[in-house]
């Protein structure tokens, strides 16, 4: 059995467009073998990760790669923000963006916020 | 974007040979197109998932297929068990077991317990 303990790599990071900082966290980022990265963010009050997609072969994209990505809400609240909809989630509730579909979360609450988030590439 | 409401498909399950029972919800489980599953653990004190592990055509296998798993503790205190070594990992720990390598999550504190649990099919 491997561990990770918090912190072992960490990362405060100014994402995409978004306000604030978001606190990163990735799991096994070399040795994991499963076909999705894991990773936890923190976002305090007001911090956002900003719009963006992965979709591979557009220019736009923020990966070289297609990516699903699932967001799993662990604490507190957030907002997931679509192409027209902005949607509340709170712990134990979850997103799924399919690739290519533009998407970002934030918190507009006075807590600090906490999600899993699961991406990689979909199955064919 | 596709949202999951907490409860939406939620399981009260009484897990391998572990003690008590463990909350589980399971994340877009026939939508999601990533290649790993997700669920939610909500353990509270006292409970335990038992030992178990993941490897096709091995008849003691908990599973036909095999599956490497990822446990990524998000709220409390839990012990992770692997053949040889008992690991108490808290909020922002994760361990990683590799198919075929026995494991187990056992909630041994006065507090509940979540995790978030990734696993699939390791890629070749």
């Amino acid at each position: 059995m491997r561990i990770h303990r918090h912190g072992d790599a960490a990362l405060d990071w100014r994402m995409y467009h978004g306000a604030g900082r978001v606190q990163v966290e990735r799991y096994f980022g070399q040795t994991t073998r499963l076909q999705a990265n894991v990773m936890l963010y923190h976002l305090e009050p007001g911090a956002e990760e900003g719009m963006h997609h992965h979709l591979a072969d557009d220019p736009t994209s923020c990966s070289v790669d297609s990516a699903d990505e699932m967001y799993v809400v662990t604490r507190g609240e957030v907002v997931v923000i679509g192409p027209d909809e902005r949607i509340v989630l709170r712990a134990g509730d979850a997103a799924y963006a399919p690739h290519g579909v533009p998407h970002g979360v934030a918190n507009e609450s006075d807590e600090a916020a906490e999600l899993v988030l699961i991406f990689g590439p979909p199955r064919a």
